[in-house]
């Protein structure tokens, strides 16, 4: 996979301070920062979305690697480069969606330039620190419960709706209007005191259990279930779709109680040989997760 | 011109607290941000640049508008939408090239993801503000004096060499690896007391000055004999020729003698129903001020 030997080559260059997790902890700032860029035609089809839509899950995107680094999402710059038929109420409309995220972010601006090949959407996004345990892939420990919340599976569904034609109304939204997790990292970050480990389910909940359980060298077991997904979503989507942005949290079992909503997923344990256990089916490298994330990616 | 249509539209969804300036302000976390995308065929062509230098270059850009501020350029972050042609050296490369801009900045990680459509580069910097005074574009007063540091429009003219077939290298090399003024501006932030006016001349001395003008609601004054360029840069150049990344500030009079580094090129006046005014010359509105900025925006 291409993208891993571009990190590996980033790593070598910038050293592993900042690199591992979806967003760097700037601790002298108090503060975490995410970016994360949407391409037309790879990230998204502008026929698919509406700008305010568009502006809604270009924001969310970001803003999600914050919920999961358990800070509080505080900020966000929008850099647009755009097509020429782009006009000021996409503009409009495309942050008034950004916007509706949460009332609690302020945008701080950003950049507008010009793009001949079609729409480019870079946003960075903050969160503070303050008050919050921040959590770390690495962090999770053998015992530790593995514990999600929302639907999985809906997004990667709604897409295949999109992409055959398909007319599921609440699926489709699933994948143009992912729901954020903000009680639940708030309700972690503020109560478990001890080390974490959390990640959005962006690449799929397969994706995340196996990130995890590679940088803290152990083996994540789930039962598959007690994964909450909707009866007409398959069990391919559920394992390996991207794009629900609903978070994993590895956390230990005596903080549970501090935790009002939560289902619990499976457990951490010693590193058996395989990075992650669903079952009878095991999950022993990267290249063995297919990725849905992106339609054309 | 359609982007300042477009900032209106953003000002009007997001308010103007953060608008203005090139950098946004966040006074409650001691930072400032500023994010800026640059794309393939529009801000650079890929044969102009070896990797190192769009590195140095892309982040450059975005540095120097953390220095306009006034803050100390701290962190980046850097997102990079690549083309299939693109190999783990040029990864390396363009972030050797992206250190290179100051050994005390650290980079924070990023994004990387695909692009069908060429190469598209994001990159949002950090600077602490803790012991600088910060600036503000409306800041110039009546009387206050216009200083620069370094030569403009070498940067345009290298850019007319790269684009005839040139071969000056010395022009060519202000376009492609422009000198930041890192010093310039930690003299003013740090020794300057009262409000000042401080902005790059990533689109030109003329846009600065007549941006800083209109913000402040006065006029800048200018002798151009005392702008300093080189002899073999038209006046065209020198006034309106973008991405030299100098700095213009305007700063009290008796704030000069705390600075060792300077040109003073003018003076700020009471408004007097012009913009800028460079000795005979005047402009009154922003649509009439050139732009080369960019080679084919």
């Amino acid at each position: 996979m291409k993208e891993l030997d571009f990190i590996k080559a980033i790593s070598q260059e910038i050293g592993d301070e900042f690199i591992g997790d979806d967003c760097a902890y700037i601790k002298d700032l108090g503060i975490v920062i995410s970016q994360d860029s949407l391409v037309e035609n790879i990230h998204f089809r502008r026929d698919w979305y509406s700008s305010f839509q568009l502006g809604y899950k270009s924001a969310a995107v970001n803003i999600s690697d914050i919920l999961a680094s358990g800070a509080m999402p505080a900020y966000m710059s929008i850099a647009l480069s755009l097509t020429n038929d782009i006009d000021d109420n996409f503009i409009k409309e495309f942050y008034r969606g950004a916007k509706s995220v949460s009332k609690n972010i302020k945008i701080t601006g950003g950049d507008i330039t010009g793009s001949k090949q079609g729409l480019m959407i870079s946003i960075t996004a903050i969160g503070k620190t303050t008050g919050r345990n921040i959590s770390s892939r690495k962090n999770a420990l053998p015992g530790y419960a593995i514990i999600t919340k929302g639907m999985h599976g809906s997004s990667a569904a709604g897409l295949n709706e999109l992409l055959t034609g398909g007319n599921n109304k609440a699926l489709i939204l699933s994948h143009i209007s992912p729901v954020l997790e903000f009680d639940f990292s708030k309700e972690i970050s503020e109560n478990v005191k001890e080390k974490y480990a959390m990640m959005d389910s962006s690449d799929g909940l397969a994706d995340a259990l196996f990130k995890i359980a590679e940088a803290g060298n152990v083996t994540a077991e789930i039962d598959y279930n007690s994964v909450p997904h909707l009866d007409c979503v398959t069990k391919e989507q559920v394992l390996y779709g991207g794009e629900d942005y609903k978070l994993v949290a590895c956390v230990p079992e005596n903080a549970l109680q501090k935790i009002n909503n939560y289902v619990k997923i499976g457990k951490i344990k010693e590193f058996d040989g395989s990075r992650v256990r669903i079952n009878d089916f095991v999950i022993n490298d990267y290249d063995s997760i297919k990725s849905f994330n992106h339609f054309s990616g």
